[in-house]
């Protein structure tokens, strides 16, 4: 399919670009880096940084505000960003809080992250980091042994940024972080694979009317293929996998996002939602805060993923709550 | 391509009960209608009403909110709502000062929204409206003489949103959006036709590598097709052709609209909003306000549209400016 781009070297240069003209009043991008970060830094509190592979918007820029991240760090597509990219982040929007690098799950982003934390650590300054692994689509005994981080992301930076706002120490933000990653799980699906931008090629095949359970979000395949029957068939099993997950008994309460990978409709999202709805309803399941929108995509799949996390704390459920600027959110 | 519905005659109905589930902090759906309306109407105010067929969402229920409208109507797929909803949208919405409809120049939709006007004007209600045309695409010497109303409609919704609030009264706002509207121009490109929820088939062929200009939003294809050669070639056509319809001198300041038409990511319409930005500065026009999003889609269509407001009066930035907490906006 074509595709709205100029010279396909410059696109993630150009994107970042794209931000800072139609969030001027909010955001800069530092230029020649992936970063865009906050026009104005809170130097009293901890500052939150994200990043990964573009591909993904709004991930992550869009949770960058008041409230959430201080920056993020973008690289070319599907790639994670460079060590020099992230340390010159860190540099950007450290104060004497420190920062907290908040790091998908997969094994490159991991060794860049903690790479440019040693090499900034080394300059002095205070960091610390999380690692987010709420991906639960690995099947017993299958090869796929990492939990990649994917849409529940997005919890830990709202919970994360509304707790570092209210002036948390690095050290329990850390504490506080690593508590929301073990309650969250997400399960993803595809409908069709997505195509690299400017491509004609599909990263994975999948046949008509076939869904894909248990992608990720840079084209990797699912797990088990199966065919497609209806929404409410799909939230039932996408449910099903996640309560594994947890403890569940009739007092959980749930905060619940159902995330676009990009090509779904906005009137599917709401179709499966509502689908969502009723049957956590069956299941005599709280939910106490919803959300759904393309959150964390994977460029043009079609698909959607569903994430639930446990509100084990209260306050968890009001740092969810506290407005943000950050405009994906 | 498989779709995550349901039945098919369900759609519309379980999209409106997923926003509900969604938003219930702040919206509510009027069971067994089109109708999605705030929670708590403000009586003090002119409420605003606006709606059409389904398949553009987030329009128009992601406009229903505090400074925005006071309800929405939504029909079945690109058909326009029932007069008896419209009607009964305007009974739960109608304060002493009135209600003024916001409707999108489509034959069908202008009938059915003056025939609830009719209704309830008969029944002693205080009711107008504003017709929203912002579509230029005509060419000289068209068959199609008619103005459609496409994306430009949400800055019509914003500052007769913000206005009403101010407590303008219903008389004032119609000069006001019919001021606003002459000063609003879109035009559109699809890079691939739409196809309609669960159907495979595209509702007009376009060839690959081929865009097609001046296309409507429930899939009417455009007046011309080309091969597409850049962002940075596209946004240069479309800003010349809505320059076109604006006394443009130098002193000119716009409010700018990049619309994502479904299927196109958020990275693209960024690099377009990069396009648009750098051309204008070459222009001297001064872009005081700009927006970048999926806000009013033609489905699954790939595609933009480029929405320009020439800000005749300080106070109509200051409207687009105003906080409301309609969540699409």
């Amino acid at each position: 399919m074509t595709q709205i781009i100029n010279k396909p070297k410059d696109t993630v240069s150009q994107v970042l670009n794209g931000v800072a003209f139609i969030h001027q009043e909010k955001l800069v991008r530092i230029k020649d880096t992936g970063i865009i970060k906050k026009k104005s830094i809170e130097t009293e509190q901890v500052a939150l940084i994200s990043g990964g592979g573009s591909g993904h918007e709004p991930a992550h820029f869009g949770y960058v505000g008041d409230g959430m991240l201080s920056a993020s760090v973008s690289g070319p597509i599907f790639i994670p960003p460079k060590t020099s990219d992230i340390l010159a982040a860190i540099k950007e929007v450290a104060g004497a809080q420190g920062v907290l690098l908040i790091i998908k799950n997969f094994e490159a982003d991991v060794t860049n992250f903690l790479e440019a934390e040693k090499l900034a650590k080394k300059e002095g300054l205070l960091v610390d980091h999380v690692i987010v692994n709420d991906d639960c689509s690995i099947e017993e005994g299958s090869y796929k042994k990492r939990r990649r981080g994917v849409a529940g992301t997005i919890f830990v930076h709202k919970i994360l940024g509304a707790a570092a706002r209210e002036g948390m120490s690095l050290e329990e933000l850390k504490k506080l972080g690593e508590a929301v990653i073990l309650a969250t799980n997400t399960l993803g699906v595809a409908l069709a694979s997505g195509k690299e931008m400017g491509s004609e090629e599909p990263v994975f095949v999948l046949e008509k009317g076939q869904i894909s359970y248990g992608i990720g979000i840079h084209g990797e395949s699912g797990y088990r293929e199966e065919p497609f029957y209806s929404s409410e068939y799909l939230a039932n099993e996408l449910i099903n996998k996640l309560l594994i997950q947890y403890d569940h008994n009739h007092t959980n309460q749930f905060a619940v996002m159902v995330n676009g990978l990009g090509a779904t409709t906005i009137m599917e999202q709401y179709i499966f939602a509502n689908d969502v709805k009723r049957l956590l309803q069956l299941e005599d399941i709280e939910v106490v805060f919803q959300k759904s929108g393309n959150f964390m995509t994977s460029t043009n799949m079609a698909g959607i993923s569903l994430t639930f996390l446990e509100i084990k704390e209260e306050a968890w459920l009001k740092y969810l709550e506290k407005e943000t600027d950050a405009f994906a959110w």
